[in-house]
């Protein structure tokens, strides 16, 4: 793009492809953060370590909020706070064995493929790119972009509902299938629910323990990032039941909510006492508007790009309780020559679905994170030029 | 010691054990932060991810001001900046084979030995205590506190001076050893250098790369927690200079930098804006200043306990260069018995030194964090009790 971009200086590019948030953080967050500030500046507020697993007004406020008002049981206790999603996906990989047969979801978010690889969980890359100890999980139209439960046995599972990039959510009824292979395998599911916020279809689910039986297989990391704008503020949080054992090699359980809080009081030292204050002030009254008016502007966007690609004779999915966008002209162009042809002739950018997976091939993403402004502009085009 | 107030409700007890900072944060870093606030707040100088290894603007500051300006040449993209030391000190378990073989000073501060036994580096635990496939380095009076060389080959080392939690600092001459000891042996030392901004002697080491060919062989650790009271806010930085290689089961070598590299921009996503810009406002000529005088207030405390220490009949260590004092009474005291002693005799807590690993046996560890005011009430008791 950058080569583009040289060459034709005089042409304005629309960035729809922009995987970060680009609104500024709402006032209720802006307030809190001043006044964690301010508590640093004074003796008898100034606060140094704060506990590993977080601060108990956040924990149980994301209780409160996250869950017991929509209905589920979480301990505080069994949520730890940490400085984002990524980092608590990848540093799980502490404690389950490196022999753990890892399934994926094709495509997918490339971090889950990316830590297997250096947790040396993937194996060897074959010829067709794909990694020989991964299960992949094929999404496609066919299933709706919701995969089928494999016929061999996975130990740990990520899936991530609203999906990236596919922008498809998931039902109770089809994430029940995951937590009866789940149960019947002793798997493990990482359920990666970033983009939670965004669902507003009441038969969607929102978190993976909206499901009966899921403490007993499944782990929720969730992020402030999209939520409410927290990119570059780092606060997220991961749910480990107590109810969650995993298995060693002699047969014996254990509970995985006390490893983790091992590995976390080990080689963590707590979320920052600012991002702390900022994540709670989202769990006011004026806090949770705020998040409902912010995921609305870029639940908006999204389906506007949704129904402009639609209109321009794309097969578009998403863009309904998720920010993102997937899209294919269904006519054999790879990713890539849909990706050049957005650029060169409506002048926007978008992301090659194949850098998501293999099966992601023929597809780009657009996200709803730019301005209204833009993303306006960039689906006027579509059907101008 | 808990139990001992409910006994003792009348009784005062002032903590002389307190391993955080006490003091509230400097205008410098606070203006720094609010702003920083403010920026986010607004579309126009909104800043989500940042890059995985910290921002230019700060990635420089500690090139110029912690290196450049004592003679050091650190190119700014072999620092990588992080949530805290304690983050990186365990996860650059990520880049080093689990076979490799660990040495760790006794007493240590027990991160160390705790990533190493979470890693399956440590073997198995002894009746002595000891993990049987871990390097001790005899850390005591014959030996000033400086452990000699190990005889046999140690692949990875953690080295810190200023030590916690013995107070003692490392001459030039002293930490050459160690060099030329890794140089012969191929070994990597991870030198955690958390207390360098309280080092006043000039002969004392503050970075590992004032020696000659340290780049060849040393990560270093750093952090801003002791520096300038960001325990609560997390930020701290590694330097991993390319010239430092590891090598492979085959023989081949691979630059720690690229590992490293790869392990934070997959596992993790940056330190926090705000607490990137705070630790920016350090290097500015204010900053510097007030850096100097937290830590001369810390360590005004530290000198005036090993003084006191000293006159009451202690053998006492550490306390210049240092916030860390380390004291015996060298008379088959137990630690535990000493803590004790302390506490009911003078009204004071100390940590006991046998929680650092067995030589610390015998010894309490107290620090300079506590207020001028409390620092003077308590060590006086030791003259007049």
């Amino acid at each position: 793009m950058a080569e583009y971009k040289a060459a034709n200086p005089d042409k304005e590019i629309i960035r729809m492809d922009i995987g970060d948030v680009t609104q500024p953080l709402f006032p209720s967050v802006i307030t809190a953060m001043h006044m964690a500030v301010d508590d640093l500046a004074s003796g008898s507020t100034f606060h140094g370590y704060g506990p590993e697993q977080g601060y108990p007004f956040l924990r149980e406020a994301i209780a409160e909020h996250d869950y017991r008002e929509r209905g589920i049981n979480i301990n505080p206790a069994d949520i730890f706070v940490s400085d984002g999603a990524k980092s608590d996906l990848g540093n799980l990989g502490d404690i389950y064995s490196s022999g753990c047969k890892v399934a994926v979801m094709n495509p997918a978010y490339p971090v889950y493929v990316d830590d297997a690889i250096i947790d040396g969980r993937a194996g060897i890359q074959m010829l067709n790119g794909r990694w020989s100890n991964l299960i992949y999980l094929e999404c496609d139209p066919s299933n709706g972009f919701l995969p089928m439960v494999p016929h061999e046995k996975a130990d740990v599972i990520f899936l991530c509902f609203p999906n990236n990039p596919t922008g498809v959510s998931i039902s109770k009824e089809d994430l029940t299938k995951w937590i009866d292979y789940a149960q019947r395998n002793g798997s493990i599911i990482i359920y990666d629910s970033a983009y939670e916020a965004f669902v507003r279809d009441d038969s969607m689910v929102r978190s993976i323990y909206e499901i009966d039986g899921a403490k007993e297989v499944a782990i929720e990391v969730r992020s402030f990032s999209k939520t409410a704008g927290f990119t570059g503020i780092r606060c997220g949080y991961t749910v480990i039941p107590r109810e969650l054992k995993g298995t060693y090699a002699d047969g014996s359980q254990i509970s995985l909510n006390t490893l983790w809080n091992r590995r976390q009081t080990t080689k963590f030292n707590g979320a920052s006492y600012i991002a702390q204050r900022g994540a709670a002030a989202i769990y006011t009254d004026e806090g949770q508007k705020e998040v409902k008016n912010i995921t609305d502007y870029y639940l908006n966007n999204a389906r506007l790009i949704r129904d402009s690609l639609a209109n321009a004779g794309f097969m578009a999915f998403g863009g309904e309780n998720s920010p993102y966008v997937w899209a294919s002209l269904g006519n054999g162009m790879s990713s890539w020559e849909l990706f050049e042809k957005l650029l060169k002739k409506y002048g926007f950018s978008s992301t090659p679905g194949s850098g998501f997976g293999s099966t992601g091939e023929g597809y780009i993403r657009l996200t709803g994170f730019n301005s209204r402004e833009n993303t306006e502009k960039a689906m006027s085009r579509l059907s101008t030029r």
